[in-house]
């Protein structure tokens, strides 16, 4: 079974966990969000490919869910010495490595593609990981500051603002330009189920969607589109996703996310069962649902999740 | 007291730290060589600028010479888990962060001598640190490998190899070509007394005078040259100066080094009490000699010679 996902960080990486465990034999694809990248002391930085990859790859720090397990501060300590930052962005000496490599080898000429094959035969994921383009994308969020509209970068807004002040727009900077990552497509077209785990639907999915290609070949498949909510009882499980959902203009309800998808996207959607009175709305929107436990609490709750998903599949291939 | 050294790494920059002592109130310009600057993980390292800074700043690993105290190697590892080496040379977390910030600074369109001014921001050596050039100069040494002939950069030679192998020839790759950085002839030309510290006569001081120019400058200067032996009883105080001077065909003696340099660039050279019996072969190269103690083995000990240096100084000018 061939199975891609669109993924984003933590929440597609622990669900990315759960479906490996689900489905062991499964060719698993994951398409990475790359909108979150960031350049910080000259280095390339993509959080959500290492995300996946550590998490997959046994070296992620577990409680935190970003970052390396046992990372130490040395070289930011440093950095913040000589007046260098931005000292809100939590870099740990095991990851500076990563991003060191990363740099140099675009530096070199190869592309994202390539510098994370090369980066993931290090951590054997078990799954084929996929930046969704090889070209910069960057997400910018537009806030106001003093009444003037600002944009700054996902990151900024999102590590250090907290998402504490409203999101007016959300915006793909380059997006619109940008191709999908060689075998991205091949990849969606080849595939007997595609899956949008509980990411943030709008900076995580919503923008591997944006890169022209990518919604009308998932949409274009044959194989049937199952998602996850992330939104479990009216708020985001983790995350801040209510904050960039309303600059889209989306109630942050599991059934307005599915309906914000739309039918012509999404075949199937779960709710988790405190939201089982969402089900007939999002099926009157012609998607199938169903309402199953959604908290990844653990690796065999995840892999029940992913279980139900595949199932959801079967259902409406039917 | 204007004073100007041209310097390399360790023996420089301990030589430097006696001299600070020795004149607290002299202003001392550090030309510092460059051309064992090597592009490492795709930063830029510049071992003897550092070294002289963390030297003079109090960052230095005492005992090793070169190097941040109290390092750890998470990076390291790290890069080597991903099987990126080099291995042999050997940079710890808090040293990688000088690099992160001069190769972020640089690919940011500052020249070194800025870079190099803001790291000393930080430091506050108490000298001013030019890099010898803003140019990129490498030094080659040329090495045989199974017959054929071969350059390697000067650090694998010394690093990685220990210089275990004869250097045929040692060639400062680029040097032709640069330019000496602001700041550099102004300074040699107002400066009082002219020193050359017992650094490497070949690859330290030798590389500093090859960048067109600086030779000529230190030549015209007005100011007394007076420089140190860094051979003391027929052999290198540390390093593995004989094996660079046999390259260019010069003894690993005092005096050789002394008629290496020539009459025509220095006024003064010091040997050590060991070296007695040189003394009249300098003086009949026409170069004014003292032998004095040479080792460096305190703080103390190295700012009594910096003493001697300037007294000799004195002498030449009179």
């Amino acid at each position: 079974m061939r199975i891609v996902v669109l993924a984003g960080g933590i929440g597609g990486a622990r669900f990315l966990r759960g479906l490996r465990r689900a489905v062991p034999d499964a060719e698993i694809t994951v398409v990475g969000n790359t909108g979150d990248d960031i350049h910080l002391f000259g280095l390339k930085v993509c959080p959500d490919l290492d995300t996946v990859m550590y998490t997959l790859g046994g070296g992620i720090h577990e409680e935190q869910g970003w970052g390396r397990e046992g990372e130490t501060f040395a070289v930011k300590e440093e950095l913040a010495a000589y007046g260098v930052g931005p000292e809100w962005f939590g870099l740990g000496d095991r990851d500076f490595a990563t991003h060191i490599v990363r740099t140099q080898m675009l530096g070199a000429g190869y592309p994202l593609s390539a510098v994370t094959e090369a980066l993931c035969a290090r951590w054997k994921p078990g799954v084929r990981l996929l930046p969704m383009t090889d070209d910069r994308v960057e997400t910018h969020v537009a806030i106001d500051v003093d009444g003037e509209r600002r944009a700054v970068h996902f990151q900024e807004y999102w590590v250090k603002l907290r998402a504490s002040v409203d999101a007016l727009a959300v915006v793909p900077v380059g997006a619109e330009a940008a191709k999908p990552a060689p075998g991205v497509l091949d990849a969606i077209a080849g595939a007997d189920v595609i899956l949008f785990p509980p990411s943030n639907p709008v900076v995580s999915v919503g923008t591997i969607l944006a890169v022209p290609g990518i919604r009308e070949a998932v949409a274009a498949a044959p194989a049937p589109v199952v998602g996850l909510s992330p939104l479990v009882g009216g708020a985001p499980v983790r995350g801040m996703a209510d904050k960039v959902l309303a600059a889209v203009g989306v109630e942050s309800t599991a059934q307005a996310v599915a309906r914000h998808y739309g039918a012509d996207l999404i075949d199937g959607w779960l709710v988790d069962t405190v939201d089982a009175d969402a089900v007939a709305a999002v099926e009157e929107a012609g998607i199938a649902c169903r309402a199953v436990p959604l908290m990844m609490t653990d690796e065999d709750a995840t892999a029940a999740m992913a279980r139900a998903a595949l199932a959801l599949a079967e259902e409406v291939r039917a």
